[in-house]
């Protein structure tokens, strides 16, 4: 089924006007036509099924049929922080883990980041993956769009007194090598937490500052396996261990 | 560590002799030069330290050191077989699923293969693939390289009076809605085998005869969650589901 993202809509709506982007997208790409069928759904959630009414050279009326219970979401909300990896690396960490269900993405600049900080001083990423992560919803059956936050330092992970994180477990995805260290706590000995804070590192992994900080922050460590993944493919695969712990919903 | 792929190494040898691509990789490449440490391995599971010797034109030789204890493989040797996808989704295939640690990758036509018959008929992918999976054997650390079988209609997977199966298991990969069947066994079920094989379907999923053959043949079936995936990232988190199960090693 065709679907459509519709930050806006109204939950009393009866007609929703799609405009700009996505009615392009409908019109051009999809070629739908009046009278099929296309979900649409608000990215925090929410989903209805329309069917196609009038289509203009700018817009395509959708009338509201009905809500519809969207796909399910996990019930650990996980936010995965990752290190910044360059343009179609990271395209391809936000559609994965779009697909895997997280609830929000925060990339951030740890001491191994190798991309040029000209390419993310202004936060230029942030409307791309946005809209690589709507893409993603669309095509995986999500109702819900990952938040995509601002770069920041890791250490602006952290909860402030001003800000207390939402997070009750904080995970760190280490290297095989890593994981030798006596006081790394093991992440599957931790509980199901409703929240969770998921880190990756980019492509050169952790400092050993870094790794100590998770230990005195009083991260758990999850190991990837003894063999090396290339960093694009570490969060669809820690996000699996998750899953398959926890479950898919 | 740069690590070499010698196919036909010998055991007893003190010094390799590295020609052609490989040769030309080291030198123009990586540019390794004399005195550097180079690992050696030979795809089936055996590796060397060796330390580079003398450089010409078109040759490197590699003075053997010792055998090293190689990354461990998996327990359960999985054999992937997976849908034929266009060529770039179908590299990344290779690659993940050498990564994620299969033992052999069987390239299958199946009912809903979208990807025209020209593009396989003759087996050109075969090389290609062996090659992709060399370039992701050195990077992840493995000493072994998954054969790459000839592509195969989906039946020919199935052994013959003649030709009995490795495999004591088998495991189909099936979209959310395929698993509503009362008849589906899940995988999580079943004792861990020596030896599985993994069904993986091509971009349309599986067809209902295809679906009805695997529980005819007494398949279990696997879940990858109620989000729907994209062909190429099947087999990762397949693995990654295996290997949580199973154990990584």
């Amino acid at each position: 089924m065709t679907r459509v993202y519709v930050p806006d809509v109204q939950v009393e709506t009866l007609v929703v006007e799609v405009v700009g982007d996505e009615a392009h997208h409908l019109t051009r790409v999809l070629r739908v036509r009046a009278g099929d069928s296309v979900g649409v759904f608000d990215g925090r959630g929410r989903e209805w099924r329309t069917q196609v009414g009038a289509i203009t050279k700018s817009s395509v009326s959708l009338i509201v049929e009905r809500e519809v219970s969207p796909v399910p979401e996990p019930a650990v909300r996980v936010t995965l922080a990752v290190g910044l990896l360059k343009g179609d690396q990271m395209d391809a960490v936000v559609r994965d883990a779009t697909v895997m269900g997280v609830t929000a993405i925060r990339p951030v600049v740890t001491d191994h980041v190798a991309v040029p900080s000209k390419t993310w001083r202004d936060n230029r990423g942030q409307a791309r993956w946005h809209r690589v992560a709507v893409a993603a919803a669309k095509q995986c059956g999500r109702a819900v769009v990952p938040t995509i936050a601002p770069v920041t330092p890791l250490v602006g992970l952290w909860p402030t007194a001003d800000a207390p994180d939402a997070a009750n477990l904080t995970l760190a995805c280490v290297e095989p090598a890593a994981m030798q260290g006596g006081t790394a706590r093991d992440w599957r000995t931790a509980a199901r937490p409703s929240a969770a804070l998921l880190l990756i590192g980019p492509e050169g992994g952790w400092s050993g500052e870094e790794l100590a900080m998770f230990t005195e922050r009083g991260a758990h460590t999850v190991s990837l396996g003894p063999r090396t993944l290339r960093a694009e493919s570490a969060p669809a695969v820690a996000l699996t261990l998750l899953w398959a712990a926890w479950g898919w919903t």
